[in-house]
């Protein structure tokens, strides 16, 4: 295995790692990790959808500790689309390379929705969370389109 | 596919639930959901890990915001482990389930260790947080050794 060098322009593209973050050390685990960041957010913001969605009970604490939880790891994937990654286990267009403002641009937005949702959720007015939770859905659908092949 | 219904008594027993957390819909999220927090949880435990090996540069900033989201991130995993999800793409041993007090003394050991190593993160001390992440570190392997497959 040739050593994987981390693409330092792509994530200062990027703009949203953390500070020193570690490199990774092969590109299929910067793909895993980002895989990984993506089933946890999804988890926990579907959870809040199945609230306002009356498919579980609202419980108004549980729908703030999830949003607090989606809007945290809303931060993270995005390090993991580092240069290199565009192919193996992936469903990564290689738009998000090739039109990495835009692909930046979806990021943010989603991130701007998901924190909208946690500042809402902490009113605990069920109706609001719906519209915010609406929103945050339609921009992680938005992102999907543009940059994630079936 | 089944319709696939969550274990209430073993998250119960695990006490480790966040509130009102929706139904996997299917034994396989369970796992999937699990095995993505461990790996969140790898990655920002291994980025403090390289920080105070000196295999990256050490930020005290940094280390705090990785500390702190092992932190929240160590609380999730354990809400996979459902009743029924023994078997498919995991390597837990049948002890998770055979043993669950066992388990969830180990599960509360390795959040109590994080959670320790985040109050340490925040001072900034590096050997502090050193000592911290080994203490940490010593419980992932305990837990590892006992009720995950190699």
């Amino acid at each position: 295995m040739k050593k994987f060098v981390l693409a330092l322009t792509a994530v200062a593209t990027l703009g949203l790692a953390l500070p020193a973050s570690a490199q990774f050390a092969k590109p299929e685990d910067a793909i895993k990790y980002r895989k990984a960041a993506f089933t946890v957010m999804a988890r926990h913001f579907g959870t809040i959808g199945g609230m306002v969605n009356d498919k579980i009970p609202f419980d108004a604490k549980a729908a703030s500790v999830n949003a607090d939880l989606v809007a945290t790891v809303s931060r993270l994937p995005f390090d993991g689309f580092v240069a290199g990654t565009d192919t193996g286990e992936t469903k990564a267009k290689p738009e998000v390379w090739k039109d990495a403002d835009k692909f930046k641009a979806a990021a943010t937005k989603m991130q701007d929705a998901v924190a909208k949702l946690a500042t809402v959720a902490k009113g605990g007015d069920k109706a609001a969370i719906k519209a915010a939770f609406g929103d945050a859905g339609g921009t992680c659908k938005g992102c999907h389109d543009d940059f994630r092949n079936k």
